[in-house]
């Protein structure tokens, strides 16, 4: 693993890193925030996942999260949206599909499968990979995500709910089987039979299994992708058929922009501090 | 006056804006945020000048000043370092020269003269054209800065000290007359006769006049411009000989990044709203 900088940043360490991915086949880059906490015991972590065309960088630097994230003893670790410089032919030139969108999934299809594997990326490499070299406690682990990125926290925390504590997201993909994001990267990197996409679909996984805690998502009503692409009633209505507690704000005014996010941000740091028993 | 952008931010507005400057000849782009409270009066305004490269973008984004900004009710301004695309030979291709590096001066040289006003923007154009169309009291103001932006803070609040009720800054340039950044930038600038450079110059102005008020100035340890281009112990000499009252801390680890600005932004917030009486 490679060290690409280290920051001193409210009393901890904004670091970036590179590393060999053997389930994404190649270099992956991730950021991890420790704070001043972490030098003395390993703290608690809450995964970021990122949206379409964004990178490690992008919360990282945008959401805001470290101030608040030092105060309460909390890791931050945001990792990249997709494996990078594949060579693929297709995975570049398009912000809604490949390189830049990997839709936190283990693709099946070929060329996609060697490289496209997020969901194992996210889920047990990257986890292991922390532990063994940071002062995480990676068993205590909420989950968040933004857009593609909130999809990815969603069916993250609802596919493995013994692996978060927590889970939250901001202007959430919830039913990618539904809507033309969804579809059309679905249907290139899992095949076109979407009986394979039900278990990447947080309004599918939600009515098989509920998640133990209240999932927290905020959703501007100014956000261009609100109702062609996230459409959160739907969300709604699965949680209220399967049970599941859900706080659902909307806000007025608010885009699908990172000035969102880190308006709100601080909220979504304190309900995982809460579930973490921070 | 051109709207560039305009989203909600912290209850909020965080705008990007475009106008054509007389003293600049030539377009400036600055960026505001407007606090929830500017809905009902007219706020108290934080000038922010940025450092060498840097635009009216990057402390809007990295310095997460918004969020105290908005519980407080202080407007951020933050102008671009420098007229863009002058045309003028030499005005681009070193970052510490010319575009992105004004130094918050107006030259006497040719061929900068007609263009690199900068000191005159900043203290006398663009507040006159905020106090016209937005909802800020532009007679209560501080000024803080980083780097370049530090030294153009300083500059300005003690050569206009009636119009800057408090000043701030982060590793700021204090004595450009004697450091490489400063001697390159001036003698191109303002001539070879370095009597003309004493305007400019913190470390002289703070012997001439001190600023009615303490002067706070945070400064990273780690900063690899500290020995040779930023040299916080010349003004705090020039301070004890001026009777200048100035809090200069120096913080173990941090480097010259706005990770560094982002971990004390805040408490530059509090110091400029206290004089404001915020």
């Amino acid at each position: 693993m490679e060290t690409l900088s280290e920051q001193h940043c409210h009393g901890g360490v904004q670091g970036f890193y590179r590393h060999d991915s053997r389930v994404c086949g190649g270099p992956m880059r991730f950021a991890l925030y420790l704070p001043p906490q972490s030098t003395r015991q390993p703290c608690p972590v809450l995964w970021f996942l990122a949206g379409l065309t964004c990178t490690e960088e992008t919360a990282t630097i945008k959401a805001g999260a470290q101030r608040l994230a030092a105060a309460l003893g909390l890791a931050l670790v945001m990792p990249d949206t997709s494996p990078r410089d594949t060579g693929l032919d297709g995975a570049t030139g398009d912000w809604e599909f490949g390189e830049g969108a990997g839709f936190y999934l283990d693709a099946t299809q070929k060329p996609w499968a060697a490289r496209f594997n997020m969901r194992s990326y996210v889920a047990e490499e990257l986890p292991a990979l922390l532990s063994g070299k940071f002062p995480v406690d990676i068993t205590r682990a909420g989950i968040c995500g933004h857009s593609m990125g909130g999809h990815g926290a969603l069916t993250l925390a609802l596919a493995y709910p013994q692996r978060y504590r927590s889970v939250s997201a901001f202007a959430p993909i919830v039913a990618p089987s539904r809507v033309p994001w969804g579809q059309k990267a679905f249907s290139r990197y899992l095949g076109d039979d979407a009986t394979a996409w039900s278990g990447y679909d947080a309004c599918a996984l939600v009515r098989q299994q509920t998640f133990p805690g209240t999932i927290l998502i905020d959703q501007g009503e100014a956000d261009r992708f609100l109702a062609e692409q996230l459409r959160p009633e739907l969300f709604e209505q699965a949680c209220a058929e399967a049970g599941q507690p859900l706080v659902l704000r909307r806000h007025p005014g608010y885009d699908h922009s990172y000035w969102f996010i880190s308006s709100f941000i601080d909220d979504h740091l304190r309900h995982h501090a809460k579930a973490l028993g921070l």
